[in-house]
Parts: structure tokens; sequence; C-alpha cells
């Protein structure tokens, strides 16, 4: 299947939605957007992938209960405020934003799915946030203003907006699937979390979706990593609204066309996240082949990915193997030495136990470090994108005073 | 029995050992110390415990094979190069070090102990490690100034040197338990590990003295971090003379107060360590008490400890304990919200799955912050210690150049 990538993209470039935005004041910055609506013509399916944190926020827990869903019509969203650690109160403050959001739209509140990003430990300000759920109800739109405005609103140390659409075909017709998201820190300066929502205009029966969207996930947003927290209210929320006639009901050329459009944005989406880091100047893609199964490749990945140590070395454009090296060793994947050689760019650096002599500084560069490592024990293969780690990180986590 | 701190107290505190150091020019600053030279009187009983990184140095490996033993003479290490993925060559040279320093000690080369501790993947300049290796033997002494300059040799960049004495009895009898050590970045940059050698002059049996050496490396050593990598030259060793004339060789009072004194030594060595973080200018204690189990406990603490975000806050003085609940969240150990509450200092910020209002602002001004986590749901209890995370750190790591 071509897959082409749909400039300025999102997702309302998927018929059979629209969203909408406002300021209510959650956030300090004088109108800054912090609550946003998204909203599907008809009954969609949706599925969600959610944050394994034992403290899972409010909005977690409710979407969980009800998701894969066939029946799902609207996702409320503020930032500012994560509503996690709240308890009891927090807990019926979701209801109500649900009940209020469902009032809007003439749908039940089972209809509603909710997300939350920003401060932990704090109740919402739910005068504020109904304010503002009507003033974004009053705002819906479906052009590509509308999309920009619900990017903003899901914001919060985030230095732009992120979204992604592509278009694909099945059969002659097409479909299409966007996504917007926000990440910066895992957990941003009392900010927590990684949002993203999906649409598509396929139709996809509820319990196909989340399989595809859990293994998307696990190839995409679950291999980023700015800082090796993962906060209390990480989601994905793909809504499928079948507007496009195509439809994907079990395995076959469709799933596997609406896998690859999936994933296209899911990774467009992860990548905008990594490359927004809190602080980041440089994206670094680990890539491990040769690991005796995947889950090691990714176990090896993963740890050079986290390594500070490494991270601080390519915020300094410092082409330092050993701290490559010394994180595989102790990454508890299984390794030879001996087998095991390391690339920065097109320069290998490590082969068979012993440096090449090789100089990569050149390859440190640009605005993008590619590391390859072959570990010459298997077939297993993984790539974990990352971050570096710089002076700003440091700034915006310690100077935010709560 | 009664421990007695002994002020300026070190590896020679203990009877039956003498020191020497010396600069050989393998680290860049003219006249810095790089080669230390621990030297025992007769034959020592000696264990040690490594690190568990797969690409473990040529030191590591030739100390793994002889240890435990009953007959250690010589502890010989270098500064400013790890010998490290160096390969047949690098150990080569462990051997080359070995024999040199057995000949000028008069011993076997088996007799020897070998460390290491610098950067990663170069070769050691061996020309330049054997005139140092017998400056040090040249330059041995007993008194307070060859431990000071013994522990300046093993340095990297540490900003102070590491030393911790006590002394402690037996029917009467005193015996001594002396130690130094070095290590300030897991790697520090492009300088590898955590070194520790710990004397005694109690007589104990080697593989007596190897189970208590792990013990109380897994609570103190082991239970430290500043970034979370491992590095392939971390290594505790320990020496022990017999010249006290207290013996220590099954289970019983004697053990008992050896194990005292051994931890007393090795908590405050490894606290030593997290002060010098690099860049550090707080420590951190974090104690889990009220886990399922131990093992819960351990990964709690340690998920704390190791959160960028939490290190950055205590940096800045920012009593974010939401950074603090998210870490346990995500530790995967067994976590119920409502069970759990989090002081910082003398003040309960989270109690029962929902923040107490308390301000705990007061509570991180000084330098130390201690974080005590109640689970409520068991016994297992766990102290991690660890230092903030600071712009220094980011310098230190990305402004060096391999």
């Amino acid at each position: 299947m071509p897959i082409a990538t749909i400039e300025d993209g999102g997702i309302l470039t998927p018929a059979g939605f629209s969203a909408g935005a406002a300021a209510c004041g959650i956030k300090s910055e004088p109108g800054a957007l912090d609550v946003g609506l998204l909203l599907a013509d008809g009954p969609c399916s949706a599925a969600g992938v959610f944050t394994r944190n034992a403290f899972a926020a409010a909005s977690v827990q409710w979407d969980r209960e009800r998701l894969p869903s066939g029946d799902i019509r609207a996702v409320i969203v503020n930032s500012g405020n994560a509503n996690s650690c709240t308890g009891a109160q927090g807990e019926a403050d979701v209801v109500t934003t649900a009940d209020l959001t469902a009032d809007l739209a003439g749908c039940r509140r089972e209809q509603v799915c909710t997300a939350s990003t920003g401060i932990i430990g704090h109740l919402l300000p739910m005068d504020k946030l109904a304010a503002g759920v009507r003033d974004a109800h009053a705002a819906l739109g479906s052009d590509a203003e509308a999309a920009r405005r619900f990017e903003r609103a899901i914001m919060t140390t985030d230095t732009r907006p992120k979204a992604a659409a592509v278009r694909s075909e099945v059969g002659g017709t097409a479909f299409h699937v966007g996504g917007a998201c926000k990440g910066s820190g895992m957990i941003a300066p009392n900010m927590a979390t990684m949002l993203a929502f999906v649409t598509t205009d396929a139709a996809v029966a509820p319990e196909m979706l989340e399989g595809l969207l859990q293994a998307s996930a696990d190839r995409t947003f679950n291999r980023i990593t700015v800082d090796g927290d993962s906060s209390t209210n990480d989601m994905v929320l793909a809504l499928a609204s079948g507007a496009s006639g195509v439809s994907v009901d079990g395995p076959g050329p469709a799933a596997d066309a609406f896998a690859e459009a999936l994933e296209a944005v899911m990774l467009s989406l992860a990548t905008q996240i990594v490359r927004d880091g809190e602080g980041a100047t440089k994206l670094i893609e680990v890539a491990v082949s040769g690991a005796a199964d995947a889950a090691d490749a990714e176990t090896a990945a993963r740890a050079v990915a986290e390594s500070q140590l490494f991270k601080c070395a390519v915020y300094g454009s410092d082409p330092n193997w050993g701290r490559i090296v010394c994180a595989i060793g102790y990454s508890g994947a299984r390794v030879d030495p001996a087998a095991t050689s390391v690339r920065i760019g097109g320069v290998c650096v490590f082969r068979g136990g012993v440096p090449t002599g090789e100089d990569a500084a050149d390859e440190m560069a640009g605005d993008t470090v590619a590391v390859r490592i072959e570990l010459g024990l298997g077939d297993g293969a993984a790539t974990v994108r990352t971050c570096d780690l710089s002076h700003e990180y440091v700034t915006i986590n310690a100077e935010y005073h709560t």
C-alpha cells in the first residue's frame, strides 16, 4: 500500500470529526489554551493504551473501564492539572466533566473519554473547567485551524504542537489516519504526561483497534524515552469513525494497510515528542540488531537510550562510545564482547571487543545521532529513540517551583 | 560492641599494611598522582565484590579468578585509564603489571590484585605505568600521609579523597577496619568507576570475608546511585592481615563485631561517594518501609533515587512530591495508593492516596534531603542514597571531550 504523508494534517484529516479548544485559566499564562474537545459525528470504535503507573490518574481509570468500545463520541482533555493522586474527589470530578461534555454533545457520559495532563496532586478547579468545556464546545470546527487549536490546548512544556496524518487505500478506496500528541518530559515540571489522540475514517472493530494500537504503541511510543520517568497520566486513544467506507474487520490486506498507516502516524508523533524533549538539542536513534532475542534487543537499546552519561556526551557532541558499550554491558542483555560492534553514524568505533581507532566526531555534529549496535548473537532487533541531556533540561526541571 | 570512628583514619589504620603512590603521566595534569600500591606485610585473606557489567575490565577478570584467597600480598591501582574493552592486549597488560608488582614486593603474581579506573577503550601506556609502579613501591610508607597519597592516586573526577576507619573489639582485644574509595559518576567523563579498598587487622577466613563483604556491599555500595550507570571497572576489595590478634572464623560474637565494623566503614565510604557525586549539591536518602517484601522496598527506593525529575527538583530545592509518588508508581513494586504515605524531612506531604496540603519547602533547604516512604503493605524496608542532578553534572559530562 502506498502511504502518502499529508502536510499539516492532524486529527481532523480523517472524515467524521470536529475539534474545539478554550482557555479557562487552569494554566497560569493569560489566554493559554487548556481545554480541548474532540467530537465524532457519530458513535466511534475506540481503543486506548494506558500508563502502567500504579498511581494512574482518575482520567486513566475512567477510560480503562470503557475501552475498547464501539460507542465513543467524545474526548475531553485539559492541560495544566493532571488530576492525579487526588483520591475520590478526583474520580468524582472526572464524572462531572464527562457528564457536562455528554450534555453538550448530546450523548451519554459512558460515550465520553477524558484525559488530563499537568501538575500532580491538585484538585481540578471545576468552575473554571466547566466554563472551558462549554467554550471548547462552542468553538467546535473541522478545519485546520480547529486542529491547531486542539493541539495547542493539550500542550504543557512542549515548545511546539505535534501532529501527523497519512492517507492510504484499500481496494481503491482511500482512508486516513491522523493524530495529535503532547509530551516533552515524561513528566514535565509538575506537569505530567504524554497524551496522544489518533483518529481514522476507516471502520475498525474495537478489539481489533485495541490490538493494533497496542502493537503499534509497543514499537513507537513505548520505545521513546526522554528521562525514563513514565507518568501517571500517559495514554494513547484511537477513534475510528468509519466515514471513509474502508472497513477493517479481520486479518487481511485491509488490516495490513491500516496497521501500516497507523504506525506511520504513531511513529511520527512519537519522534516529534523526543525531538521536543525537555531541553533537547539532538534526536538520538539507538538501533540494536543481532540480539539473542527481541527482548534483549530492546533491553540493550533502552539502556543506552537512558544512559545519562551518554546523553550528556551527545549534548557535548562527544563520540564517547565507551559509555555506549558500558550501558550495553550493564543492561542485562546477553552479550559476547568479541561479537559486538558499535557504529556511530557511518563510522564503526568498536568491533570484536576492541576499539577500531576510527574517529566519529563528525557523526555527532548534526541534529540527529544514529547509533547502530550489532550483538552478533541472533535475530533480535529493536530501535529506541531519545534526546540528549542538556543544561536546559536541568533548568526546566529545577527552576520551576511548586 | 562499641564502634569508635577514627578521625582521619583510612586503609593504613589497621596494622599490617603500607601504601605508596606516584605520578607517572597517565593523567594529563602534570604531577597528578595516578598509581597507588597497597602492600600487606604478609599474606592476607582477601575477597572482592565486582561489577556485573558484561564488558568487565581486564583487572576485574584477573581479580575474580583469584578471589577469595588466603594468600594476597598487594593491590596495584592506576587511575586515568580503565583498561576496559581492550581485548587480549589489555589482559596481557594486567599480567605484566602484576608481574612487576610481584617482583618489587617479593611475592608471586598470583598474590597481586589489580584495579584500574579511567577512560574506556584505550590501551594502558605500559612504559609510564611500569615507572609508576616502581615509584609507588619506592614511596611506600605506613603513616597518614602515605594513606592520603594513595587516596589521591585513585581519584578521577572526585573533588576530594574518601576514607574511613573504625575501631572495635572482641573479648577485650581491639581490631580495626579501614578503607579508601573513589567514585563520582558511576562513570565519570570517560573515566570509569567506583573503586573501594578495605583493610582490617582482624583475621577473617577468605570465604567468610567474601560473604560478609558481599552482604555489606548489598546494603551500602549497591544502594547508592549517582546516575544509574554501573561501570565496567567497579570493585570493592577487602584485605585482612590478622595483625590485631582478633580472629573471625565462624558465626558468633567476633563475626558480628567484625560485620558491624565493616559495614560502618563501607557505609561511610559509600555515602562519601554520593556526597561527591558529579555536580552534587545535596545528599538524598530515600528510605522505604512497609513494602510487601525487601525486594519491593529496594525497587521503589531505587526508582525514586534514579528519577532524573526528582533529582532536578531537589537541586532546585523544590518539594515536588508528585515526582516521588510517580516514581514509586512506575517502579514495579506492589503499591496500594490508599496505604501509601510520603514524608520529606519531618513533613508528611501525601497520605492515604491524597495530598495533605502540608508545605515541605523548608525541608529541602539543607545539604541532606530525607525522603521517607511508607507503603503500608508489609515489613520490607530499604534505603537508597543518591545526589541531586545539577547543571554541573551536565557540564562535567558534556564538556569533556575524548
